[in-house]
C-alpha cells in the first residue's frame, strides 16, 4: 500500500544559498543536514506537515549535477512511503513498470529505497520508500 | 505558516492514459476528476496520506502544454497550504520573492491560491493555497 508522500527532492547548485532561500521561503529552519557520500550528495529536509522538503546538492558525478546539468535546477523526485516495498517492487515489474534497482537499496534516515524509471512514470522520477524496523 | 504539501502537480499530455498509468503505480482510484475552464484544464486527483496528486491535462494554449512543449511531462509545481494567504504574499513580497498574481485567485477546491516564479525558488513553480471558509 502507497501511504503518504514522505519527502520531495529538490536538485540545487549550491546547498547553502539553497538553505537560506528555503528558510526565507517556509520561514522556518532547516532541520538537519546530511551527506551521503555513496550518492556524492549533501542534503538538507524540511518539515512541512508529514512530508519533508529534501535539498540536493550533488559532486561534480553525480546523478544530482548531472540532473541540474540537463533541466537546470528544480523538482527531482518524489519519495513515497509504501507498507511493503518487496511486495510492491514485485507488483510494479509485473505491471510493466521499470525499477532502477535489483533489490531495495538502503537510504537516508533508516530506509530501504527504490526508484521507479521516469519513462515509466510520465516522466517523474518516482522513488519508493519503507521504514527499517 | 506553512502547514504542509496540499498537493503536488503533473502535467501530462492525455489525462486517460496517465490516469490508468498511475492507478497502476498506486494501485488507487483517482477520487475525483474536475475541469478547470479558466485555466483550460482537465484534471483528475488522488489522494496520498495528507497530499492530492493532481494530474493536469492542458488545452492547446494553457501554460501546461506550453510547458510540456518546453520540457515534456513531468511535475509541473507543488501546492502548500498556508493559514493566511495574504500575509505570506505580503511576507514573500518583502523578501524579494516574485509573486505571479496581485491577488490570490480562486482556484479548484475552493481554495485561494497564488504562485511564485520559479526564478525566485529554484526553479521550482511553489504555489501557495488556503481554503475559503
Amino acid at each position: 500500500m502507497w501511504k503518504n508522500v514522505e519527502h520531495i527532492g529538490i536538485a540545487v547548485k549550491n546547498l547553502n544559498d539553497s538553505n537560506k532561500l528555503f528558510e526565507t521561503l517556509f520561514n522556518k529552519s532547516a532541520y538537519k543536514a546530511e551527506e551521503v557520500e555513496s550518492e556524492q550528495v549533501t542534503t538538507s529536509f524540511f518539515q512541512l506537515g508529514e512530508t519533508k522538503i529534501e535539498l540536493l546538492e550533488g559532486g561534480s558525478d553525480s546523478a544530482i549535477a548531472k540532473f541540474i546539468e540537463k533541466k537546470g535546477e528544480g523538482i527531482h523526485h518524489i519519495a513515497f512511503e509504501v507498507d511493503d516495498i518487496y511486495a510492491e517492487m514485485d507488483r510494479l515489474r509485473a505491471e510493466g513498470f521499470q525499477i532502477l534497482n535489483e533489490e531495495p537499496k538502503k537510504g537516508a534516515d533508516n530506509k530501504l529505497v527504490c526508484f521507479v524509471h521516469p519513462k515509466s512514470a510520465n516522466g517523474v522520477l518516482v522513488e519508493l520508500c519503507q521504514e527499517i524496523k
